[in-house]
């Protein structure tokens, strides 16, 4: 019995796998002010040269820096588990395996990413890095890389995250980053709205302007700015999560899993453990693959696919994904990490071509599930993790009632220690469910009837 | 190049190591208020028998129960890692090896006696488990261990700690244990205190006087208490970690380490990793073994080795150990697992016999260490952790200068995403240190004059 699957370093994945070289149609391009296609160069002042060119790759299979890895072994490769005590609890004949994305530095998957970016825009001279962040998790992911690739790091953190979870922030500090409340007097976008709204709890939409802001501001042009999720590079470097777990499946003989589950904020961990799959699945293996979302915020299961702005302020370009309109603030619930208004488009457009069934959860199931994981597991989990987990539990019971014995394997996005206060808020009977009406949909997404529309050339459908 | 040393699961130890069996002088026995070694049955209304038998014990080897295994495959066999990253910063050539007891659900190495003594309670068909907690590591870790095995657990947590550091709480409170603030209402004890001091920050000897009176008061029998370091069955449950670490030290060629270092408090972290190289070195082998405790509380490099009380109210029964006076109150410092009067029998006898070589560092240096572990090995530890950096950086310097390609064991006992507190107030600078003047110490233990000695009957030395 294998509860622990562990790969060893010489065998880590040394190229991360681009699901745009495989979709059944090519990836919708993103659009500028003008409604055309943007070209590399007017991503220039954002990112550096050399992750424009990841974020429009169609090239399948791009190799990971030899010195990203090094940096990365830290903690990778990370364990497959197998979650036998859950399974004994259920009585379920499924097998579940879950890569624990929980034991890198800061938490979660995130580093994934913020290691390649900090290396990537250190190699093309960039001494320093903004970005914004609402919980924190990605925050401190990226101070963490910053720290250990000597660059200067910049988070700029909604404000009611920053004075409700000062923890994070101690954090981000240890590894060297500074991290300021949003809106701040530091940006223009943040003096306009403090002059306005002085009383503002912030916003990611705000906090993203003012990131981009002061990277695009400065006349060294030595800083640049950094998207821990959405984007097509994020979702490339979050692959080394499934190849390593497609190679630790192999390891106690299992060809494929049956069932894929992540949980989908702005879809980067649920990208990480399943475009690989997803590839076997064009190619003709059946299996099922679930994106978990919250259904106070159910960007995939209700809202439509559209070009719509990654941000509130619109400085973003045009992405072909689901949305609930850039306007949409979701309501309060305390997986903050799946809080977005939008979809990666990557999986969105794997969604749109039947490659995903996406379904939604409560939170309050959500945390009777992660209440299950810890008293059988023992870990905490992320209030965001709970969701796949409550997936999970649900596909395991099906299991049972049909007597099969599946392969289940998600991914354990990260561990819920800098999250207690959600859970408590839980165990106070002082959370409740929030259902999205279709007329508060409606109302939101009334906004994309004069934008362009995807549109699937080869086929015509969508 | 081995950064992760990995143990499979039918490769973890299956007994715990005893080091009374190999002490160059017999174990000095507990004394009772006579003045007489108390019997194992004067110890059965606090502890159930089975434990008892463990604490008195000096068979060498004791086998580790299947189920008891069973529950701590979840995290265990742990990682033995090489902090390479912390070698190339420091440019020497010792090779760090750490074994990193943070990756257990409750964060630290306290859930590998947790388990033991949950599970031997629950054999002995106790319902019920209290304990005290400070900063509340082994609150934690007993939460855990009886949420999986099936006891209730009731926790009475130093009022200042219970205050400022709520968190602690709710993972006590999501692993289903009873937490309250010490003193509270439910006990004698407490209620005596808090008439006196109503607003009283509470103690750890308040704490331990309250959990030993509602295990011994509860008329089903059902109830019991348990302490997480100090007693000689937590050491014994400790050593699984040098038993790990010496397997996999060996699978790299490595066939003693030279120098084994482990902060100590109570002392157990310390004698899980060191233990099984103690008894090494007692049958020749050249090792060093470095206890490190903090300068604010310096028990083993500054306090005589004497009988004294483990707690406040002098309800345990006299330990001959080194001590600086049950009644003394360290001063503030942020490593709340390192501030405990006394030092673990075993460790005390063990530095007696000339066995170890312990040394105190001051908080800022601790800090400063754990500052340079977090910009190398990139992981924030826990502030009792720092200061096993703090020795393992100037050991692996001094390599340097002699230079010398020393193998250095450390254990990283936990980590320190619930202290983050504590950084923020060393990176603001409202931290000091505190060394305490010999006269201090010396009013201390003025205490002990009337007290029985320990006695070494073999040689007559100390």
């Amino acid at each position: 019995m294998d509860r622990k699957i562990l790969l060893s370093e010489k065998d880590i994945p040394k190229q991360w796998y681009n699901l745009a070289a495989d979709l059944p149609t090519p990836l919708q391009p993103p659009l500028g002010p003008d409604g055309k296609p943007i070209t590399p160069d007017m991503l220039a002042p954002v990112f550096p040269m050399n992750i424009i060119e990841q974020e429009v790759s169609t090239q399948r299979w791009i190799d990971i820096p030899e010195e990203v890895l090094d940096i990365m072994y830290r903690w990778r490769p990370a364990p497959l588990r197998r979650a036998i005590y859950l399974e004994r609890y259920l009585g379920t004949p499924a097998k579940i395996y879950y890569k624990d994305e929980s034991t890198s530095p800061a938490g979660s998957h995130k580093p994934n990413t913020a290691v390649p970016q900090a290396w990537y825009n250190k190699q093309f001279g960039i001494k320093r890095i903004t970005t914004e962040t609402g919980a924190g998790q990605w925050g401190s992911a990226l101070a963490f890389a910053c720290q250990l690739i000597g660059l200067e790091c910049k988070v700029f953190m909604v404000r009611i995250s920053f004075d409700q979870k000062p923890f994070r922030k101690f954090m981000m500090n240890v590894w060297g980053a500074n991290c300021v409340a949003s809106p701040s007097m530091e940006t223009n976008a943040g003096r306009n709205v403090l002059k306005e709204f002085p009383d503002t709890p912030g916003s990611l939409g705000i906090a993203i302007s003012e990131a981009v802001e002061q990277a695009v501001m400065d006349k060294t042009g030595k800083t640049r700015y950094a998207l821990g999720s959405v984007l097509n590079h994020v979702m490339l470097h979050q692959t080394i999560i499934g190849l390593e777990a497609k190679k630790q499946l192999a390891m106690v003989g299992i060809k494929k899993p049956d069932i894929v589950i992540g949980c989908a904020g702005g879809g980067s961990n649920f990208a990480g453990i399943s475009f690989p799959f997803v590839a076997d699945k064009i190619h003709g293996e059946n299996i099922e693959i679930i994106p978990v979302e919250p259904a106070a915020c159910p960007t995939l299961t209700k809202a439509p696919f559209v070009y719509d702005h990654g941000d509130l302020a619109c400085m973003t370009p045009l992405l072909a994904m689901h949305s609930l309109g850039h306007s949409f603030v979701p309501p309060p619930f305390h997986a903050g990490g799946l809080r977005y208004h939008g979809m990666a488009p990557l999986v969105s457009q794997a969604t749109v071509e039947g490659l995903m069934t996406p379904r939604s959860y409560h939170q309050l199931k959500c945390y009777e599930s992660a209440m299950i994981w810890a008293k059988t597991e023992g870990t905490i989990c992320a209030p965001e993790t709970s969701h796949a987990i409550a997936a999970v539990i649900d596909e395991a019971l099906k299991a049972k009632e049909e007597g099969k014995e599946k392969n289940i394997l998600f991914c354990y996005s990260g561990h819920g220690l800098m999250d207690l206060s959600g859970y408590d808020a839980y165990l106070s009977g002082k959370l409740t469910d929030y259902q999205m009406s279709d007329e508060e949909i409606a109302k939101n997404v009334a906004c994309f009837k004069d934008m362009p529309k995807p549109s699937n050339k080869k086929t015509g459908k969508w």
